[in-house]
């Protein structure tokens, strides 16, 4: 891969660590790909992946250029100037692919994800897009062939051209909603070209700003049919990916109608789609819901319906969507807990939905960032393994919950039990005793492991 | 009924306004009960009820006697002396009685609502707390009788005593959930006696405050068989009202899993519940949650779920449960449209979960805050049947969403479209117009209504 | 003025409200310049200016023009494709001139605020910047003569070239210092020339993303000092306009060093600059610091320091700005009572920093957003003239405070008394009597006057 | 002191950590008192300070005795029931000082922090109210004498009788404000006993729940002149201690005048009290007022007027005062590293307002949580010195700054340059290179040292 050299050749070394300057560029301090815990690599618990429209497109800015569509900073112009942004749309989109390829080899990530626009420039007809997307693609698989790189999950940009202002599947023009299915098409039809694991939906525009000019019936409707469409298509085309919605509670809408984990499962219940979708949990959504960090992937997990993380963060006194590079341990050792819990996230991972800030110009910036990452989440699955192997969280616990094992809570448990029941129990065993919830002692023991 | 004379009677007139020093205490200035718009008298529109806990058992703080548990000042003692809270804890609860529907009669309020132990004071065992129920309920279904006000509905206390500390139907003790279920059984029965409306659950204390020590899953399945024992307990008895949950985000609990409206219809419909409830929505809980006031109303509204509404206020600058009477005419315009369009909200109503602020010491205040939220709200009803009856705002959102009659878009709208016909839509027709969304002329016109 | 009249000759009407069809473009249903209320003409009372950036330079996202610089939406592209935005940067900065005036005049607006950016292409060089400016404010001059029309005020872009990226007079780099020191003196040589009335500083980018790479002590120090060298050349080129400084809590930064008009008001004062400022208070500024609407136009008036309002508003549920033009009239009516009660803003104004949303596509969408703005001020204002004529408000105000105008409470209020006296009075007089605040009594009073 | 065995004789072992079976009950794992870091002994940087309020008086609600007034579950009744409170008002209050000291004893802090009325209860007259508290505080002068422990601050409290709930210095009657100020003498007489090395005012009444009742500029007034008598007061009496001003930003009030450091000092400035009072910083409180957990630490310390720290911390999701046990890492590492930077906190010092979750309802408990937050502060405070030490993050941000120590930077520093400099300085210079932040880098570093 002679094209990429040109890209980071400039970066050898890492030297954010105090001496780590004899290091080469991938100097993990805690993350080690092929380390086994609880039967299983770091890796593989991990399922890292990088995201192409922050770390390829981003330019400290929305961008300038059409075909560069995410990266936000709306008092600002660019600040990001890439070597690989040169030339015509179509020839930066292969120079970008190639620094794409050049960077995950060097960083050591197996994955990658995209949105179809910010892999190729969109055209001035739909044609002509899709042409530029099998043409970019073309190239992408030959990549994928030679590294080994995967493809983690796929999406459509159904939210930065103009003409989704209004929504994509719920757009009050049902040209609009028709140009989205096409583009949805095709993505899907690229999804299964690239092998790609999972194809996410995330409805930026699928909400509103005014309650005054919205019919919130209609949309929701067909949004839902909008969603059996791709699932009847997907099943025509053999596609064998996991459909992933994400969730999101505002911005740019002011309110989205994925608002958070429940939102989302309770859509589709009503409408007779989970058994065709996971969910794909971003925690920056989850805090911005009003929400702890992990609440979203606790509560999509428990539902069976957890199935991929943007691990990233925000700052919790802000309002907005920061895609910072997620640098909490403990954040990281809870998720971990729950991925471990549920037996893994395959065919999910944790793929970084996370920018570098705006102010970090230098092209390092990208290997420190993702490796700061990798090892904070290296830790919190470090950590987490201790918890669970331990017991001792575990084990409290399962304690305080015990009473439902046999007697009356083993009939509330297989739901036999009735309020007559209940009172007979009452009038017999009087008051219960009052039992502390113990929660500083759960939280020193929770600070033992971090 | 003699017995009330005594408690407002020192209150002949109110003078809020200007020039009202002449009336009698009733001087509505917009709301008039027997006004008929639409079909429909004001007091069919508004069904309001008076709460029981706020107004009569309120004393400005939590309260010193544990029969009055609900109004909260975390940093300041009583300052609402009540003339009615006098005697034993039964002596003042039938002075409370009388004073309630001596209130409810001069303000001219037909429904009231009331949690268990804020109508009869909670005993030493399961058996005397019913007894004092039984009790303090037959001088109310005497009182009733006379004066023809009715239960909008009835609640039970499941969040105050120590015992539920750590949840009710969701505590890791089945010895308490057990309590639960036999105090909520006392609380249907007394439901079908008084023949209340409705019947609600609020679960204050159904969540978490640190997720260290909680099992999510088990805690959730026990909810839900709970649910199930008092519908079938319910259906066992005749017991012919709404059951309704009352959704909020948070507060007592860290996190509560009746979050929001789309949080309950999840759970509901994940548990095959959803025929047996509808939703209590509380603005106050709805911007709590992070939504515009409206939200809630608007969603359960559209999912056939809204059952009643909690008719207060907070103040979108804090960040806990202020229960505020409604002031602001915006807010009770939306209201009034979503629930016109849905045809009313019998059997549900408009409750005053609201209380005077804990400053308003007079016993005037008490007619002053019903008074002026009765007024907010008539003038909301009387707004949103202009809004309706002049079909500027319907006609106009009509029109926008009319590429959904016919053609591709009635195909969307019908379910039958495929991805396929989608692209093939855009090949031929290519490009959609850009259409203004003119949130400011929808808002402008809003506005000319207000 | 022949050049205006192809930029909005085709919207001759303004047809938002249901009977207006027939007006002219400017069919205020509740503005009238001319008419004199409390002894001053609405025109003076309101003083309202329109912003250049959003409603002239805006596009519906960051510009792809980096000569347009505000206005954002972080997913999305352009939307507004003005048909000023034509040729080379400087011809279509002169057309823009000339269609804001043609717009400014057919509003009957008599002020406009402006950044030395939006208004004059930068150059690659200071000096082709500053020549760029000249250029285009000769002809701005030329309109102004011709029009009446005057500057409210301006301000210099600090924050949108890479080169503050990491702040302007915060920047860690004093190359970056004087670049922002050497644009400011040329601004205010135009604020000069253009005759401004004040001259605004809004410190977005002065703060801090992390604070581990920020000297905080060191930034405020520097930032003082740029503020002193301002002041002296203002006074050394003889100009008379008010300085302002405008706080915002965050965004773009994570925090802002000029948070809230306490956090400025404390800021001056510790670096002896409070006599050479006012604060120019924008209220969806004041809402993300986390304080009511209203509150940093009160906090800013009680302490002398008002200057100006950016008369926008946000959405209580948003966590980030959204300069939405002010449509609730409650809103509006507390800040024309401030205003009133201060003897007006003058120099300062409404200045509407608000964008019309993305959606708002249509040209008449400006004319329909600022006379939807206009309208919701000119009915705070006739509210806030009847609340105080009719004085009941005012007079329960000044009763509830009447304790400090004699004996003791004249003590306080003059400073005199001590701690032994007020011993001594509680000896003597015991415990005060609990008077109730009565907010709902006021609440209802206040919606009597909306 | 036989009698305080009584009260923890049972609870003879900590057991938290997996393998602390055999420890006794100060099985600290990283607070080592005596151990010194960077000269100091840790005893001597934390200086530990136990409240009275939560861990004696807190029965988690509101109490049911009103001399035991602090500790909020708005929807809850007691659940913590202690030895101590038994008897008589006087008798409790006797036993509970005795628990005290023997808890603090056993903790091995050195201070303890209280309200007036937590202390000592209420009397029917302020007469008796003080000899309540010259009685008890008696014995609390011969428990300091036998067993070392001193006083870090007393307050007093202004803000939980009614006749405070309209506020203390800013209640619109004068009568209401004279009780404050008899209060306040004693306070301060009280103080100048037992030795307090400091003296703090909360205001949580100072501020309002409505603008509309609020004359705001008389309110500052009287709170200035308030804090003018104490100054007067305590310097009449030779009383040495710091005063001390703890900012909130609302609850109980909507608004309160201390909103946040920077509000406090421009209150201060504003009347001339800034040389007499620092800040006693809360950082539940700062993230109420929408900044980060280290904010107003940090702006405090910038602006040379930490004074003191409440060490405690609230959940970022929730939007009211929680005061939880502080628990996470990176907090006190960042709070430590400001502290050791000014050189310590004397005569201040980390006092733990915050209580055990009214769920935590055993006994032991109480020292599970504190030595749970002492360890995270010793972590911290290691964290912290090791920052220092290796100097790496230090010598970065000095270089960053490095600009402003010569040439025109070291004019800007000095206060000497001119805007004609700047213009000057660029038109040599011309456009200034960009510079990473590289905050992603100081953020990995920094979890290294965690």
């Amino acid at each position: 891969m002679a094209a990429q050299a040109e890209f980071f050749a400039g970066i050898p070394k890492i030297s954010y660590l105090p001496n780590a300057g004899a290091r080469d560029v991938m100097c993990f301090k805690h993350y080690n790909a092929e380390e086994v815990l609880m039967g299983r690599s770091m890796e593989d618990w991990l399922r890292f992946s990088v995201c192409y429209w922050h770390s390829f497109c981003g330019t400290g800015t929305v961008a300038t250029d059409p075909t560069l569509p995410l990266c936000a900073d709306p008092f600002g112009f660019p600040t990001l100037h890439r070597p690989w942004n040169e030339g015509t749309p179509m020839e930066s989109a292969k120079k970008r692919l190639h620094a794409a390829f050049e960077f995950f080899t060097k960083l050591g990530v197996k994955y990658y994800t995209f949105h179809d626009r910010d892999m190729a420039p969109e055209g001035s007809t739909l044609e002509e897009s899709n042409r530029n997307l099998d043409e970019i693609t073309d190239v992408a698989l030959q990549l994928q062939s030679q590294t080994g790189i995967k493809v983690l999950w796929v999406t459509c940009n159904l939210f930065a051209h103009q003409r989704y202002m209004n929504g994509a599947a719920t757009n009050p023009d049902c040209h609009v909603l028709a140009f989205a299915g096409a583009q949805v098409k095709k993505g899907l039809e690229i999804a299964k070209k690239l092998g790609a694991e999972n194809f996410v939906f995330w409805g930026g525009r699928e909400g509103f700003l005014s309650i005054h000019n919205t019919d919130v019936a209609a949309e929701l409707k067909h949004m839902a049919n909008f969603f059996k469409m791709a699932v009847k298509y997907k099943e025509k085309i053999g596609l064998k990916c996991q459909f992933l919605i994400e969730p999101k509670p505002k911005e740019p809408c002011r309110h989205q109608y994925d608002y958070d984990a429940m939102s989302v499962i309770g859509f589709l219940k009503h409408y007779g789609l989970e058994s065709h979708f996971k969910l794909n949990i971003e925690p920056n959504h989850t805090t911005l819901a009003g929400h702890s960090y992990e609440h979203d992937i606790v509560m999509a997990s428990t539902f069976g319906m957890l199935g991929s993380v943007d691990s990233n963060t925000g700052s919790s006194d802000l309002g907005w969507d920061t895609d910072q590079f997620p640098m909490d341990i403990r954040d990281t050792t809870l998720v971990m807990k729950t991925v471990i819990e549920q037996g893994g996230l395959q065919p999910g991972g944790l793929n970084f939905d996370a920018k570098v800030r705006r102010e970090s110009t230098d092209l390092e910036d990208l290997f420190i960032a993702h490796i700061g990452a990798m090892d904070t989440f290296a830790r919190g699955l470090r950590n987490a393994v201790r918890i669970i192997e331990d017991g001792l969280i575990t084990g409290m616990v399962k304690e305080r919950y015990s009473s439902f094992s046999h007697g009356i809570g083993q009939k509330v448990e297989d739901g036999s039990a009735t309020l007559e029941e209940m009172e007979a129990f009452i009038k017999q065993n009087g008051e219960p005793k009052v039992t502390s919830g113990k929660q500083e002692k759960y939280e020193s023991i929770f600070n033992h492991y971090i």
